[in-house]
């Protein structure tokens, strides 16, 4: 198997995404959160680019989430948190979600055969699930703004950790991948504090989220694996 | 000291570069060969874009080097071999030197205060010497082909460990160089293997260039740091 990571969204290309699982990695926080939703019991999250495209295809009992400059849209029912995400509220609902960097993320990936949500929150999960579906492997981080982010990107190691124990006979990493890799390894008791000390994270850290970077930092504490099924994530 | 990484050339803009010491790496191998150039008495490095320029640079005496698809190009003098820019050869000439990646890294760069050559050869030095500078550097990743290439990253990962430990109060690097660092310290003892199985490492061992990828994984044998003076590289 040959996994390839992408350091942020604009790196990459559709025609790159033929005949591959993608997995999407936005760890602060869309994809964390979107695991989140979907362990909450939400029914499905459609992730859209912008946010007229959100109310458009809001229909009675949908739920809007999502951010801009990081803070919930006004209007809008729910953040960017992954704590907002909770079962009272978004059981048996549909969200529909869009971010700054995450929903591009994902609808960039939307060529591929299997686009999967991953995150710290479902690495081993989600880790599995690729492994099954025998394609070569798109790591897409979302980044900060076209930047690469230590998040996204220690993630992206750890899941080549994953992959490299589930996947038979071997798995080849691209030259990302090999430095993700050891990044990862490197850091490995480590990763909330390279979470906390990214571009990311310490934003987020200053608008007083350390509660969202927190519960973001947390490895495999969901089994769900985020699978995008025509214009939706489902579980 | 703040450090930022680039991943390779079109990353990076030159708004980007004010008031900042550029240290250009392509270990593979364009800087490697001018840091050898210069090590070999050689009088200057010019760097420029097309073999049109070179040839209409060359003044009697200089020698045209570089390559194009790994390969001498036809009419020059030297390849982009470290190997052939010996003492004999060089000593006291002018070198016009092109080639796919380096040079291209080393023109976007110009626009910097300071503009260093770098590679795993005059690590130390070139760290030193960026250092006494007192600026913010930008490690400028010259790549494979717009691609992250390892042995790039991990001799810009042994830059931030050698600035770390050069310069007070502190180095801040930011998120790429966190995980550059992390994987130079991951893969310390294992250099020259990563820079072997990493993509511009198979492709010249298959073109028989294995003299070049043992030459440019060499650490610190040179103490000579190539500074941009005008439109050429001198010690």
């Amino acid at each position: 198997m040959q996994v390839q990571v992408f350091a942020s969204v604009n790196e990459i290309s559709s025609a790159q995404l033929t005949n591959k699982t993608v997995i999407v990695i936005d760890v602060l926080r869309a994809t964390s959160t979107i695991i989140s939703a979907l362990a909450a019991g939400s029914a499905s999250v459609m992730p859209v680019e912008t946010v007229m495209e959100a109310k458009a295809e809001q229909r009675p009992g949908d739920l809007l989430g999502g951010e801009r400059f990081g803070r919930k849209i006004t209007g809008f029912d729910l953040g960017n948190s992954p704590v907002e995400y909770t079962e009272n509220i978004v059981k048996g609902r549909r969200i529909i979600l869009t971010t700054t960097n995450g929903t591009r993320a994902l609808h960039k990936a939307m060529r591929a055969d299997y686009v999967l949500a991953g995150a710290l929150l479902n690495a081993s999960a989600c880790a599995t699930a690729a492994a099954e579906l025998r394609r070569d492997v798109v790591l897409l981080c979302a980044g900060a703004h076209d930047r690469f982010a230590a998040e996204d990107g220690i993630c992206a190691g750890l899941f080549i950790e994953l992959l490299q124990a589930n996947v038979k006979p071997s798995v080849e990493a691209d030259d990302l991948g090999t430095a993700m890799l050891g990044f990862y390894r490197n850091n490995a008791s480590n990763i909330h504090e390279v979470i906390r000390s990214g571009i990311t994270g310490r934003k987020l850290l200053k608008m007083g989220l350390k509660q969202d970077v927190d519960a973001c930092s947390a490895i495999d504490i969901f089994d769900v694996v985020p699978r995008l099924s025509g214009d939706s994530l489902v579980r």
